[in-house]
């Protein structure tokens, strides 16, 4: 519609207050789940995409209470006195039962949210993981096609949300508070092994715990990296070495630091063309989520399936009825093909 | 048909020759890619399914060098003589690569495997990780209804197959070499918090390091369970607690009190109900896997999807088509319903 055609230049148009109203306004539609909403969407990211990508994108995670708003607004704004525009968009699949716990975050970033050149957006508040991850991916589409060239993902360590983050970005922060066994958990989540770059916060309050800190995860990424990924091997300064920083939100002691790792991964990870592709493995692995997600969706909504799938699970349950044979039984309910082999 | 009825007779009847050789050909039947076999093995299968589940099954794993066939031999000699009877199945979703690795471990254990009192198939061959994991449960199945009362899988430390069998096990052991770093490995790759029971294998050969091993799992194990899932809570006796044990599988040391923690294990889970809940969970958790492999492989193998499932995918990975938009067309090409919302 005419409509959208008005958005779109909006969007693509001069920063300002008519700038910012058509993201908004782009970014409900996205959200919305009318089928209607969805089919302008779509319209819309397909005329942005060629428009976007040309953004930084920086994923920012850590548990409750390690500073991530603080740290946040710290480098949102050294990035906006360096000529930056910064968008900060947040993954928080928790937000649609608490009422959006990324809110009181936006009202913490106290000067970054009302400053000209940032647009900071809470998490949509959908019902899973996969579809609130979607929509902050294209919301980040439409950031970048209106010229944010620096985008924070950010999201609290609940469930797979750090995977999802580390999915969307270029490159992936892991903030940890310098206490022992904070760095264990993160190892077992597998989220150590995500982190491009980890910031040891709060570095102030005690410093010689900090750098206690900073030692034993220098260690520990020393030792996964050895049976680990070829990405993270310690032999190759070609690739990328993850690195541990300290820093201090509160006196934003160490952003210069911070932004020269940042800076430094993003030369290297061009220069080696990962940086690239990694970009395209991400839109692959988010285009079979979605599929998952919708070919999971029609199943259980499909009526045959609808109707026996509440019998069908108590028998298996129950043990009366194998559950590779329940599988089929319902794949044949779902659609009359033959038994597939797999 | 009248052949199915005497081989299921034969399956459910006295061991001996008849009954090994009516497992092995009710395994190759569920191990067919032939929709006819499958069709046969389905209606076996539910059949034997009242007969089955009386066992107790174990999972073993660790990493290739750990010494899990002399391990699981010492074992089944052991409770062999005991009175068990005893079924080792494997998960090796790299066996069709490398024309079986199992086959070899078979060989080793020489005194298991011509046992009339020990049944031991290597792992099926098929090409993804659910494949062989789907085959290896009902083949556990098979060998239940014919009386085999200790199931032991075991899997190489490879991929997801760790998961999968502590997926389908009562009970799931983790062998570990007294190194240093090697249990990082496994909390990395999220075996360690898998593990009901971890052993240090060959701690004879380096004592002081064995014993340093077991204190630092046993540490780590502590750091994980503080913030992880209730059932690894310190403070509750009702429920279980990883245990650290140390083994010498070639003196057959250990082997007593490997078995009396299962045990306990055993009897602590059967009474606090845990046991049949983890079963069931299992068994919905398989179905669901089932189906997801199923939906895959019918949306990948649908002629309007085939046709354009190639073009799309490079123009996602060129940057020219929205990953979720992409989604959604190939949704629509699949079945002509309106897009979903999820």
């Amino acid at each position: 519609p005419a409509a959208d055609e008005a958005l779109l230049q909006q969007v693509l148009g001069e920063p300002g207050a008519a700038q910012r109203r058509a993201i908004a306004k782009t970014i409900t539609l996205l959200e919305s789940t009318r089928s209607d909403h969805r089919q302008r969407a779509d319209a819309l990211l397909t005329h942005l995409l060629p428009h976007s990508g040309r953004s930084f994108r920086l994923g920012v995670s850590g548990v409750p209470g390690v500073g991530k708003s603080t740290f946040i607004e710290a480098l949102g704004l050294f990035l906006i006195a360096q000529g930056h525009r910064v968008a900060v968009l947040a993954v928080d699949p928790s937000s649609s039962v608490s009422g959006g716990s990324i809110l009181g975050d936006k009202t913490r970033m106290e000067q970054l949210s009302v400053h000209p050149q940032a647009y900071i957006r809470p998490s949509p508040s959908s019902g899973t993981l996969g579809g609130v991850a979607e929509k902050t991916r294209e919301a980040m589409l439409v950031c970048e096609a209106a010229g944010y060239d620096i985008v924070i993902v950010e999201t609290v360590g609940v469930g797979q949300s750090e995977t999802a983050v580390a999915g969307m970005t270029d490159l992936y922060v892991l903030l940890q508070l310098p206490n022992a066994g904070d760095d264990l958990q993160a190892i077992k989540k597998g989220v150590m092994e995500l982190a491009d770059l980890v910031v040891i916060n709060k570095a102030d309050i005690d410093p010689a715990a900090a750098t206690r800190a900073q030692a034993q995860i220098t260690s520990s990424l020393r030792l996964l990296s050895q049976h680990g990924s070829p990405d993270h091997a310690h032999h190759d300064d070609k690739v990328w070495h993850p690195q541990v920083l300290q820093f201090s939100a509160l006196k934003a002691e160490g952003l210069d630091r911070f932004w020269q790792a940042v800076s430094s991964f993003r030369e290297l990870q061009t220069a080696n063309g990962r940086l690239q592709a990694r970009r395209r493995r991400q839109a692959l692995a988010w285009m079979w989520d979605s599929l998952h997600a919708g070919l999971r969706h029609r199943f259980t909504q499909h009526p045959a399936v609808a109707a026996q799938l509440g019998r069908i699970t108590r028998e298996v349950e129950a043990g009366t009825l194998p559950a590779s044979t329940a599988a089929r039984q319902l794949l044949t309910l779902f659609s009359p093909e033959p038994p597939v082999s797999h």
